[in-house]
């Protein structure tokens, strides 16, 4: 209510304050990077090193370098890492992309091996990494550490990084392993849940078989209930736009809708204290398998390019993000009185990364080997050391989790602390950069059969012959008129040779019987693939 | 740094401290809100009264009702209205896919008439309505306003509602009246930022020539400057989508780097303090001559849809957050002991707001049609009825302004600019949701020849003959080989006949020899259509 000469704001652009003219900097200066980004990933796209990820780190870190340099060296990051920003916009779209073009055939036949590694593994690792740094650490001088600070680090250094998978893995050329790695870096999310909830509830020096089952019941009840959750909500979006026939108006409400429920998915599983990455995965495969179904031609093909360019564009950010924040200068400062510990630290950390992960990957191997019949269905040698070696990397959600623990809203006065942060980020950044380039050279080289991805490759041929069978079934018989299902003397003996197989065949008749009815799905006539990612690449 | 019992955090869960935890709460039931008007919008399509910002208007306004009844008349809204959330995020969307889908054949063919009502129209509304609050206000007791507030007053409520516009008008059954309603829209932002700019820097009270042509200067400046900016950032994306050949790799790549490097116009705009609007409105044109046709059909499906969900998705939100933001119970409370003098002050201020576009459009009609020499050009008197009635409507943009006058981060405690906040919320509900309302069937009744939008139309069947000599003139003649524009006799005679026709038709001749060449554009081929809406509705 100033005078005439000074009252008048201008309708935008006094809106910005002092704090949010320079958030107009900040996004200008991303958006501007990120299409930077995309050019050089371009660019770069046929180098055998380079991949999208690594090209959005290196950018990051030459910003924050040139930031520091204009700065005078006084700050080198914008916006200090949020984790808000991160678990609330940029994870949701990545893994809902994922869910929805995941070839289902395979993450369903991969199922129980999946969990396997995704739930026993994690455990292991963590066991392993906190052990290990409670044990080693003790010789370095690095402050005051807990008993509950080594146990988070094992946990910051177990969550596996899905999104890096998501690039260094290519689902056409090597499915299996793209649903193993991958599957397994969803189910690690909804286990970590569970592991802090546990260490928070339960007393953990009185070790007994009451508290294990207590923490296999809750394992149990999230699992459970964060997939209901997602399937419901991609049911009912399924149904409702069936139901109201939404493309008869519009083409753009269908595109909303299904972007808004996916949405809806994850942050009801966020409220109510489940895995959101869980429910929003299972979400997105619901809605591949019935509500784009359900949707006009143009909503197909809008909503299998929008949800991937959404999940590009938050995966370039993320990494763009990390390599800006990595020159943390303040912590870096903190550390630089001793950058032996320093070093020893991120060292000892890293290398119980890589045994933590060893330690369940062959062993776990094995025994998902044994259940596995037919020798083309087993992990091989060389393929156990490509699923090691790919989720080796760690990435943002280790950088969230270490300044959740170890900041109090991005800052800290204890060495020991900022030690901690420094090493978190050295070890995102060497394991992005170093494993991340390795890792497409390694899957040619310990698998040539798979450089070329066609139709006719081996692991798709194998796949074809052991699906046909049961194709010529599902259609046209298995169910009666009245829609119960009747079991072949075939398929009993069919459900000892192959589980997994039969499983799927009678989910198949459920499906067709129950399910497509009431909330579609593709129609009767069966089409030569299920999912978005084959129909419409 | 707590215990073993306490100091566990969970990544996510813990993560959310109170205020980040109610964030969840208000996303989550956003995101369902959002949901639910977009269902109830579909079930009311064929309702001639109810558009969709209305419903979600009310649905807004439910909601805050029952949020008010859930914590017992504490508060009603869950977040404070954020002129960054709207200007940054939700107003892009809405103005890049007009500029997008815009028929540019109507906007351009009416540009000059566009810039009239956009510039002197606003500044005569501003006059009108600055002037009649000073002189009405003094006989009510709203405590004491500054001549700086009643300036405030007279841009707050001059700003148009280029989103309303957008829902209440349909760009196929009535081009010409879109055209003219929603470009002067875009066009009264510029102008306003001008006027705010003007009145920071000039001193008023010495109202001299000097200080016009000053004043002029700036919004020629403004104009220009924007206006660029938008092209060559949108020919930028042409040129380079063009020259590394995208779709080659990734159409997903296509479309992150359009709704990329859109929304860096817009920021671009607002860090060197132009008008967003303006320039991500022009960008919007480019990219959609220039870009849309270098990318690959998928990318153009893509688009077309992700933008228009996009822009639908913003309106919305924008409606539901005035619905649920008006029952703003403090200022209410404040307002509450003098209930005639805030209906005063609404009242007042809403005739003011009737009167003041009354003076521009009808004598600028007059203006206009002196230029038009043609009778079916002409401005008729129904449809300038229509113009100064669809443009009466009141929205966010005038929410935004309000809090940012007359309140200090959402809150005041002085009386008279409660008064003046809650009679804003007043003209915003009353104007959407009873004008709204009105304005389908208002033109249904002035124009009954465009109720049923067929090729046959009036309207389109006069300027398809209008443009038909220039098509076939345009194309395949009037350049020598070697590039070079010629002077026909006849085009000569044109000019003089129809200016904008004839600039249309320089337009195009140096869009083939130049232009096209470097940054792509449909084929030489002529389509029947120019624009995204066109070719894919």
């Amino acid at each position: 209510m100033m005078g005439l000469d000074l009252g008048y704001v201008l309708p935008k652009l006094m809106f910005l304050s002092k704090s949010e003219e320079i958030s107009i900097d900040a996004i200008t200066l991303f958006v501007g990077l990120l299409c930077t980004c995309i050019v050089v990933g371009h660019l770069l796209e046929t180098n055998r090193w380079v991949n999208g990820s690594i090209t959005a780190l290196i950018i990051g870190l030459c910003t924050g370098v040139m930031i520091l340099i204009a700065t005078g060296g006084r700050s080198s990051h914008i916006l200090i890492f949020n984790e808000e920003l991160f678990f609330i916009y940029l994870l949701p779209p990545i893994i809902f992309n994922a869910g929805f073009q995941v070839k289902k055939k395979h993450f369903f036949h991969n199922f129980l091996t999946i969990n396997l590694f995704g739930v026993v593994g994690t455990l292991i690792s963590f066991v392993v990494i906190s052990l290990g740094a409670a044990k080693l650490f003790e010789k370095l001088n690095i402050g005051f550490l807990e008993t509950g600070d080594y146990l988070a680090l094992g946990a910051i250094f177990s969550a596996t990084d899905s999104v890096c998978t998501l690039q260094v893995l290519n689902q056409e050329e090597t499915p299996l392993l793209y649903s193993l790695v991958f599957g397994e870096g969803v189910v690690n999310d909804a286990t970590s849940v569970v592991l802090f909830n546990a260490l928070q509830r339960f007393d953990l020096s009185r070790f007994t078989s009451d508290v294990t089952f207590k923490f296999l019941g809750s394992l149990l009840y999230l699992f459970s209930t964060s997939t209901f959750l997602g399937a419901v909500v991609g049911l009912l979006s399924a149904y409702i736009i069936k139901k109201l026939y939404f493309g008869r108006h519009s083409t753009d409400r269908e595109v909303a809708l299904m972007i808004l429920m996916a949405y809806f998915s994850y942050m009801m599983a966020e409220l109510l204290y489940l895995s959101g990455i869980l429910t929003v995965f299972f979400c997105g495969i619901v809605m591949s398998h019935y509500t784009w179904h359900n949707v006009t031609e143009k909503s197909r093909v809008t909503t299998k390019h929008a949800f991937a360019t959404m999940s590009f564009i938050a995966e370039i950010f993320i990494f763009l993000y990390v390599g800006i924040d990595a020159l943390d200068i303040e912590k870096w400062r903190l550390v630089s009185k001793s950058p032996g510990t320093s070093i020893g630290v991120s060292a000892i950390l890293f290398t119980l990364v890589v045994v933590g992960r060893a330690a369940f990957v062959f062993p776990l191997s094995f025994v998902a080997n044994l259940t596995r019949s037919s020798p083309h269905e087993r992990i091989g040698y060389k393929q156990q050391v490509i699923i090691w070696w790919a989720g080796l990397m760690r990435g943002a959600v280790s950088m969230a989790l270490a300044y959740n623990q170890f900041t109090r809203s991005g800052y800290t006065k204890l060495r020991g602390n900022a030690i901690l942060i420094t090493s978190t980020i050295s070890i995102v950044l060497f394991s992005t950069v170093v494993f991340g380039s390795i890792t497409k050279a390694l899957v040619r080289y310990l698998l040539p059969l798979q450089i070329y991805p066609s139709n006719f490759s081996a692991e798709l041929l194998a796949l074809k012959s052991m699906e046909e069978p049961l194709l010529t079934n599902g259609h046209g018989s298995g169910t009666f008129p009245n829609g119960h299902v009747v079991i072949h003397g075939r398929s009993l003996r069919m459900l000892l040779a192959t589980p997994t197989n039969t499983v799927h065949h009678y989910w198949r008749l459920f499906d067709d019987a129950y399910m497509r009815p009431v909330f579609g799905g593709r129609g009767l006539a069966p089409r030569p693939s299920e999912s978005p990612m084959e129909t419409l690449s």
